[in-house]
């Protein structure tokens, strides 16, 4: 019995076969409802009115306090912190001393001397990691995701954590605040009065539209939420519930999937050694048409997920060297893909066909099936040039979305196929049911996918310059 | 400001507007987890292995002690109690005086004078308002359905109810009982070894394979479930999600949701007055094509969804003066819709084409998106021959279905056409977004839609006896 994925992986063999028959079960976002009114309303809320994120549940806190929390930070991130001070966030990119993702995530500086990582676990097992084996003065809180499935037992977090978004987002604030509140830069934090509590802020927007992260204390939860529900309803402010919220991403252009970089590499055993077989690096479920034998054909670098600006060499960390060597014009690049509404209508009929095993359902506006998804992006050449990594519907544009990684030298207006569904029927995922696999072609376009991108996609890109 | 509902509806003018445009939203079956694995392979397994259903959230369980007990049940319903002794259930169906269907449930008599009704609300607040104001000697307690979005709150109930059924469950049973167990005649109740806990058991079945509902005290909740699905494991035994869960009712034929009667009459005045605004009765959501400015075009009689059988003139019960006069006969009858893949299949693609406002999401496996469901069903000469008022997808029979209720005339075979979606655009109802409405030409089938059925089907009905 492994006690370890070190252990785990030792003992299963091939790891890319042991993470595409995880058991897992899809990626959920756990205890917000599913749908308030409905999804296609929610999404269109957050285009044309505003919208209330709730993001209390699906996300892990990992909280870092002490004299080296910083010197921790700096030396795991690639990010710089020459300029970090408190109420402040980073997007926080770690990487592997080969140079390779294990995650991101938003750090905040809450106070001297201490930061709160949100994210997916993978970043804060790392940072947990680092603080207790890399000789730091540093207290490490964890407050891990709520369960996925409670079943009717009671949640709790440590934090409450709510956006309010769209364009009326700010007329809600204010309303919400009792009076005016100035517009911070983007990721600059302060706080705000809600129902009567001081609350926490982090400035934020979507499509240009200003926006807050609030957050505080769960016992407020309730109370927050609610007014902050009341005071929006004149605005259009809807809720928006789990099987919505996670679509947002397709149009704003964060790959929340990565899949983390730690599974090889002899510098990696101790974490390895350290992570348990219940840690999401041991039960990860990943899902797609992409399957190579290798492992690391999977990583990812910081400029193929659109975070090669982040990269600065102006401190020591972890990867540095590696990334030094990388040349970032080269790399492949993010992108959205628009598929083609006539393949996809394809897929959905053959649910429809009863002599036929059909394809791999695409669920609306979520069709991801694991936790980190890798469909295959070919080219006319059938060459695979990219990977797909984060695919779903949004009814704001009436049209499927994936979020890519494509080769540096494809165009926007480019035309590939995304293979679409499992080779060989299907893994053994409890998300897969036996299917064939079918090719969709698919527009390479900006991200995010904006109304100019669109507006340009009728007119033809394909002399445009890439993304 | 209304204190009931009565004074509700004489309030806001017309009953089916109100309830057409209520804001109550979708129809949740709360707190069970939408998929364990994923719906289609849920749905497979009823068909296929053996499935645990979790019935412990959606229903109402009204608890009836004393000694008029019977007699509420025998002068409500419209079933006979010539023999109902202990540990035997009745699918029991109060009407009101007009003999319209209020509602239906299963009536378990567990021990010498003690009922409990499980259903939907408006039977149980019909067996209260009876039992508090008709002159009974029983007491009467309330086990409301958990909430539909409890939000990380804990959630109790007084029972849990679980079901293990499809071809596998009475291995699946045996084993978690720890011997053979005999197999009662249908509805017949006994007891049964879980877990080291002897546990309540109907009789139940689907499809022919015998199966059993479990229920006992909600504390034992967990153990129970977890001993189940451990010993089922072997035999392909799977827990149903929500998700998953009513579609099942598409491929057995109940219809769970019929409009209660309750609206009109002024025998049923004081009853209205009774019933709070935030009853299921002054919330309810009626959906779909079907629109009567006549509340009592909505009404169904037992005959209609399939209750005939039950009528017995051996006891009065309230409606049976109107029921006497109905020739069962001429009554419209339950059948299930096989609806055209190619039209459904346009209905899919409607989402994607950006310059159309698109047709109703039909959502799958369940597509209903009321409490109440009505949609118009019109034959070769658009005469409104029926109401479909349950409707989603099989995977087992890649198809999607619905329960229906059409002219007593209608031959199996004959193809009709439901119409799918709301006239002008569409009500006020949270659930709805501005759509077209489009006909779906759709087959009339047996109840349940069984393998026979579909045989028969392919060699063509049209010649067939009615069902």
């Amino acid at each position: 019995m492994a006690s370890n994925l070190q252990q785990l992986l030792d003992q299963s063999g091939n790891v890319v076969d042991l993470l595409r028959n995880s058991q897992l079960g899809a990626y959920i976002y756990p205890v917000v409802p599913a749908e308030f009114t409905n999804w296609r309303r929610e999404q269109r809320a957050w285009r044309e009115t505003a919208v209330l994120f709730d993001q209390s549940h699906h996300m892990f806190n990992l909280f870092l306090r002490g004299p080296d929390a910083l010197r921790l930070v700096s030396e795991t991130g690639v990010n710089s912190v020459a300029s970090f001070p408190v109420d402040r966030a980073k997007q926080f990119v770690p990487t592997t001393p080969a140079g390779h993702v294990i995650g991101d995530g938003i750090l905040f500086h809450e106070e001297e001397d201490a930061y709160v990582f949100v994210g997916r676990a993978p970043v804060a097992n790392w940072l947990q990691f680092q603080a207790e084996t890399g000789g730091y003065d540093v207290e490490v809180i964890k407050d891990e995701r709520s369960p996925s499935r409670p079943y009717g037992k009671a949640v709790s977090r440590r934090y409450w954590r709510l956006q309010i978004q769209g364009p009326r987002a700010w007329e809600v604030i204010e309303k919400v605040n009792g009076g005016p509140l100035e517009q911070l830069r983007f990721f600059h934090m302060s706080w705000m009065q809600v129902a009567g509590e001081r609350v926490r802020t982090l400035r934020h927007g979507m499509a240009g539209a200003p926006g807050l992260e609030l957050w505080g204390p769960y016992d407020s939860y309730e109370k927050v939420r609610n007014a902050i529900l009341e005071a929006g309803a004149e605005f259009g402010l809807e809720p928006c519930g789990s099987r919505a919220y996670a679509s947002n991403t397709l149009e704003s252009g964060w790959i929340p999937s990565p899949l983390p970089a730690i599974y090889t590499g002899e510098a990696l055993r101790p974490y390895r050694e350290w992570l348990g077989v219940d840690s999401y690096e041991a039960t990860n479920s990943l899902a797609g048409s992409f399957v190579s034998a290798d492992i690391e054909d999977y990583y990812l670098n910081p400029w193929e997920l659109g975070y090669g600006s982040f990269v600065k060499f102006d401190h020591d960390f972890i990867g540095r060297e590696a990334l030094e060597r990388v040349d970032g014009a080269a790399q492949r690049k993010k992108v959205t893909l628009a598929w083609n509404a006539e393949d996809v209508a394809r897929i959905f009929a053959s649910m429809l066909d009863p002599d036929d095993e059909g394809y791999q359902v695409f669920d609306v506006p979520i069709a991801n099936y694991g936790s980190s998804n890798y469909d295959a992006v070919v080219d006319a050449d059938d060459t695979v040039v990219g990977l797909s990594m984060f695919s779903g519907y949004s009814a704001n544009e009436k049209r499927a979305l994936s979020l890519a990684t494509v080769d540096a030298g494809v165009p926007l207006g480019t035309e590939l196929r995304v293979i679409w569904g499992e080779p060989g029927g299907g893994s053994r995922k409890p998300t897969v049911q036996p299917h064939r696999q079918i090719e969709v072609r698919a527009v390479v376009s900006p991200v995010p996918y904006s109304v100019t991108a669109r507006r340009e996609y009728h007119g033809g890109w394909r002399t445009a310059a890439g993304v």
